[in-house]
Protein backbone atom coordinates (compact mmCIF):
# COMPACT_ATOMS: atom_id res chain seq x y z
CA UNK A 1 0.00 0.00 0.00
CA UNK A 2 1.29 3.39 -0.86
CA UNK A 3 2.33 5.46 1.71
CA UNK A 4 0.32 8.99 2.63
CA UNK A 5 2.56 11.47 0.89
CA UNK A 6 2.86 9.48 -2.18
CA UNK A 7 -1.30 8.82 -2.55
CA UNK A 8 -1.55 12.69 -2.08
CA UNK A 9 1.06 13.24 -4.52
CA UNK A 10 -0.70 11.49 -7.55
CA UNK A 11 -3.83 13.03 -6.31
CA UNK A 12 -1.88 16.56 -6.66
CA UNK A 13 -0.09 15.09 -10.17
CA UNK A 14 -2.98 13.72 -11.71
CA UNK A 15 -5.44 16.65 -11.18
CA UNK A 16 -2.65 18.66 -12.84
CA UNK A 17 -2.79 16.77 -15.55
CA UNK A 18 -6.43 15.86 -15.71
CA UNK A 19 -5.63 12.25 -15.62
CA UNK A 20 -9.15 11.83 -14.09
CA UNK A 21 -8.39 7.98 -13.75
CA UNK A 22 -5.71 8.24 -11.77
CA UNK A 23 -7.08 11.19 -9.68
CA UNK A 24 -10.16 8.49 -8.76
CA UNK A 25 -7.92 5.75 -7.54
CA UNK A 26 -6.55 8.00 -4.95
CA UNK A 27 -10.48 8.15 -3.47
CA UNK A 28 -12.51 5.94 -1.31
CA UNK A 29 -16.23 5.22 -2.87
CA UNK A 30 -17.10 7.33 -0.45
CA UNK A 31 -15.37 10.33 0.17
CA UNK A 32 -16.74 13.17 1.26
CA UNK A 33 -15.27 16.90 0.16
CA UNK A 34 -16.23 20.03 2.43
CA UNK A 35 -15.58 23.33 1.72
CA UNK A 36 -15.84 25.21 4.87
CA UNK A 37 -16.30 28.79 3.23
CA UNK A 38 -19.22 28.40 1.41
CA UNK A 39 -20.76 25.42 3.36
CA UNK A 40 -20.50 23.08 0.28
CA UNK A 41 -20.09 19.46 0.71
CA UNK A 42 -19.82 16.83 -2.60
CA UNK A 43 -20.35 13.68 -1.48
CA UNK A 44 -19.20 10.04 -3.67
CA UNK A 45 -16.09 9.78 -5.82
CA UNK A 46 -18.22 9.87 -8.96
CA UNK A 47 -19.68 13.23 -7.58
CA UNK A 48 -15.99 14.23 -6.56
CA UNK A 49 -14.20 13.47 -9.58
CA UNK A 50 -16.93 15.17 -11.96
CA UNK A 51 -16.26 18.43 -9.47
CA UNK A 52 -13.16 18.44 -10.72
CA UNK A 53 -13.31 17.50 -13.97
CA UNK A 54 -15.87 20.36 -14.70
CA UNK A 55 -14.07 23.02 -13.04
CA UNK A 56 -13.25 25.77 -14.78
CA UNK A 57 -10.17 27.96 -16.29
CA UNK A 58 -7.18 26.05 -17.41
CA UNK A 59 -5.38 25.64 -14.05
CA UNK A 60 -2.33 24.34 -13.32
CA UNK A 61 -0.57 23.47 -9.67
CA UNK A 62 2.57 23.20 -7.69
CA UNK A 63 2.64 21.35 -4.36
CA UNK A 64 4.68 24.30 -2.10
CA UNK A 65 4.34 22.01 0.72
CA UNK A 66 2.92 18.87 1.66
CA UNK A 67 2.85 17.48 5.33
CA UNK A 68 1.58 13.95 5.73
CA UNK A 69 2.06 11.10 8.59
CA UNK A 70 -0.19 8.37 9.45
CA UNK A 71 -3.52 8.51 7.56
CA UNK A 72 -3.78 12.99 8.12
CA UNK A 73 -1.99 15.06 5.65
CA UNK A 74 -2.15 19.00 4.74
CA UNK A 75 -1.04 20.64 1.50
CA UNK A 76 -0.42 24.26 0.33
CA UNK A 77 -0.74 24.33 -3.03
CA UNK A 78 -0.28 27.49 -5.57
CA UNK A 79 -2.66 27.39 -8.62
CA UNK A 80 -2.31 29.65 -11.56
CA UNK A 81 -4.67 30.69 -14.20
CA UNK A 82 -2.73 32.72 -16.88
CA UNK A 83 -1.66 35.89 -14.77
CA UNK A 84 -3.79 34.96 -11.49
CA UNK A 85 -2.10 33.16 -8.54
CA UNK A 86 -4.65 31.46 -5.95
CA UNK A 87 -3.48 29.57 -3.00
CA UNK A 88 -5.52 26.19 -1.65
CA UNK A 89 -4.84 24.71 1.32
CA UNK A 90 -6.42 21.23 1.76
CA UNK A 91 -6.63 18.87 4.32
CA UNK A 92 -7.19 14.79 3.93
CA UNK A 93 -7.64 11.94 5.57
CA UNK A 94 -7.48 8.51 4.42
CA UNK A 95 -8.56 5.10 5.34
CA UNK A 96 -6.84 1.74 3.56
CA UNK A 97 -5.09 4.00 1.41
CA UNK A 98 -7.74 5.52 0.03
CA UNK A 99 -8.93 9.33 0.62
CA UNK A 100 -12.13 9.57 2.81
CA UNK A 101 -12.21 13.28 3.82
CA UNK A 102 -10.56 16.40 1.81
CA UNK A 103 -11.33 19.46 3.86
CA UNK A 104 -10.49 22.73 1.68
CA UNK A 105 -9.85 26.35 1.72
CA UNK A 106 -9.05 29.20 -0.60
CA UNK A 107 -8.01 32.29 1.04
CA UNK A 108 -8.20 35.46 -1.05
CA UNK A 109 -5.75 38.65 -0.57
CA UNK A 110 -6.57 41.25 1.48
CA UNK A 111 -5.37 44.33 2.87
CA UNK A 112 -3.48 44.60 5.96
CA UNK A 113 -5.01 46.03 8.68
CA UNK A 114 -3.97 49.34 10.43
CA UNK A 115 -1.99 49.51 14.01
CA UNK A 116 0.84 47.04 13.20
CA UNK A 117 3.12 48.53 10.60
CA UNK A 118 5.42 48.88 13.64
CA UNK A 119 5.65 45.21 13.61
CA UNK A 120 5.90 44.28 9.91
CA UNK A 121 6.81 44.47 6.51
CA UNK A 122 5.61 44.23 3.19
CA UNK A 123 6.99 41.92 0.37
CA UNK B 1 13.69 17.51 22.96
CA UNK B 2 10.24 17.78 22.53
CA UNK B 3 8.35 16.40 19.75
CA UNK B 4 6.79 18.75 16.39
CA UNK B 5 3.29 18.16 17.37
CA UNK B 6 3.95 18.67 20.96
CA UNK B 7 5.60 21.96 20.28
CA UNK B 8 2.73 23.03 17.83
CA UNK B 9 0.63 22.43 20.68
CA UNK B 10 2.18 24.00 23.31
CA UNK B 11 2.29 26.96 20.88
CA UNK B 12 -1.80 27.08 20.29
CA UNK B 13 -2.29 26.75 23.85
CA UNK B 14 0.04 29.05 25.07
CA UNK B 15 -1.72 31.58 22.84
CA UNK B 16 -4.98 30.88 23.77
CA UNK B 17 -4.12 31.32 27.51
CA UNK B 18 -2.39 34.83 26.65
CA UNK B 19 0.71 33.81 28.39
CA UNK B 20 3.26 34.54 26.26
CA UNK B 21 6.20 33.61 27.83
CA UNK B 22 5.34 29.97 27.48
CA UNK B 23 4.56 30.91 24.12
CA UNK B 24 8.06 32.12 23.20
CA UNK B 25 9.64 29.31 24.23
CA UNK B 26 8.23 27.72 21.78
CA UNK B 27 10.04 29.87 18.75
CA UNK B 28 13.36 30.51 17.51
CA UNK B 29 15.15 33.86 18.37
CA UNK B 30 14.74 34.38 14.24
CA UNK B 31 11.30 33.13 13.62
CA UNK B 32 9.72 34.32 10.39
CA UNK B 33 6.23 34.58 10.17
CA UNK B 34 4.73 35.47 6.56
CA UNK B 35 1.09 36.37 5.65
CA UNK B 36 0.79 35.43 1.52
CA UNK B 37 -2.90 37.41 1.86
CA UNK B 38 -1.32 40.59 2.73
CA UNK B 39 2.01 39.64 1.78
CA UNK B 40 3.08 40.97 5.49
CA UNK B 41 6.38 39.50 6.76
CA UNK B 42 7.36 39.93 10.48
CA UNK B 43 11.36 38.73 11.75
CA UNK B 44 12.49 37.76 14.71
CA UNK B 45 10.86 36.16 18.45
CA UNK B 46 10.23 39.42 20.21
CA UNK B 47 8.60 40.99 16.95
CA UNK B 48 6.38 38.22 16.31
CA UNK B 49 5.40 37.75 20.24
CA UNK B 50 4.40 41.35 20.02
CA UNK B 51 2.49 41.33 17.45
CA UNK B 52 0.64 37.86 18.78
CA UNK B 53 0.33 40.03 22.31
CA UNK B 54 -1.31 42.90 20.70
CA UNK B 55 -3.53 41.25 18.23
CA UNK B 56 -6.91 43.36 18.67
CA UNK B 57 -10.20 41.22 20.18
CA UNK B 58 -11.06 38.36 23.05
CA UNK B 59 -10.41 35.73 20.83
CA UNK B 60 -10.44 32.33 21.88
CA UNK B 61 -8.96 29.22 19.83
CA UNK B 62 -9.67 25.26 19.07
CA UNK B 63 -7.22 23.22 17.35
CA UNK B 64 -9.94 20.83 14.44
CA UNK B 65 -6.63 19.78 13.20
CA UNK B 66 -2.92 19.23 13.68
CA UNK B 67 -0.87 16.98 11.46
CA UNK B 68 2.99 17.28 12.48
CA UNK B 69 6.00 15.18 10.92
CA UNK B 70 9.62 15.60 11.09
CA UNK B 71 10.24 19.23 11.13
CA UNK B 72 6.87 20.19 9.78
CA UNK B 73 3.31 20.57 10.83
CA UNK B 74 -0.04 22.35 10.09
CA UNK B 75 -2.70 23.35 11.65
CA UNK B 76 -6.36 24.16 11.42
CA UNK B 77 -7.84 26.69 14.36
CA UNK B 78 -11.06 27.68 14.76
CA UNK B 79 -11.16 31.70 16.17
CA UNK B 80 -14.14 32.53 17.61
CA UNK B 81 -14.39 36.38 18.89
CA UNK B 82 -17.95 36.44 20.72
CA UNK B 83 -20.35 34.83 17.97
CA UNK B 84 -17.85 35.26 15.19
CA UNK B 85 -16.09 32.53 13.95
CA UNK B 86 -12.58 32.56 11.73
CA UNK B 87 -10.82 29.62 10.36
CA UNK B 88 -6.81 29.77 10.08
CA UNK B 89 -4.76 27.58 8.90
CA UNK B 90 -1.22 27.64 9.71
CA UNK B 91 2.22 26.13 8.38
CA UNK B 92 4.99 25.10 10.66
CA UNK B 93 8.70 24.76 10.02
CA UNK B 94 10.85 23.68 13.17
CA UNK B 95 14.89 23.57 13.69
CA UNK B 96 15.92 22.35 16.53
CA UNK B 97 12.84 21.50 18.28
CA UNK B 98 11.76 25.58 18.00
CA UNK B 99 9.56 26.91 15.32
CA UNK B 100 11.76 29.26 12.71
CA UNK B 101 8.97 29.80 10.15
CA UNK B 102 5.38 30.58 10.67
CA UNK B 103 2.50 31.14 7.68
CA UNK B 104 -0.58 31.19 7.69
CA UNK B 105 -4.00 31.77 5.89
CA UNK B 106 -7.21 33.29 7.13
CA UNK B 107 -10.03 32.13 4.94
CA UNK B 108 -13.03 34.15 4.66
CA UNK B 109 -16.92 32.99 3.81
CA UNK B 110 -17.80 33.44 0.27
CA UNK B 111 -20.99 32.88 -2.09
CA UNK B 112 -20.38 29.68 -3.39
CA UNK B 113 -19.86 30.09 -7.79
CA UNK B 114 -22.50 28.62 -10.08
CA UNK B 115 -22.81 25.53 -12.32
CA UNK B 116 -22.13 22.88 -9.84
CA UNK B 117 -25.42 23.10 -7.98
CA UNK B 118 -25.90 19.63 -9.34
CA UNK B 119 -23.23 18.22 -7.35
CA UNK B 120 -22.95 19.59 -4.66
CA UNK B 121 -25.36 20.06 -0.89
CA UNK B 122 -25.02 22.83 1.19
CA UNK B 123 -25.09 22.64 5.02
Amino acid sequence: MAKTAEIVTTYWNAADARDWDTFATTLADDVVYTLPQTRERIRGKSAYVQFNAEYPGAWRLTVQRLVAVGDEAASWVDFRVGDEQMIGVTFFRLVDGKIVDVTDVWPEPYEPPPGREHLVERY
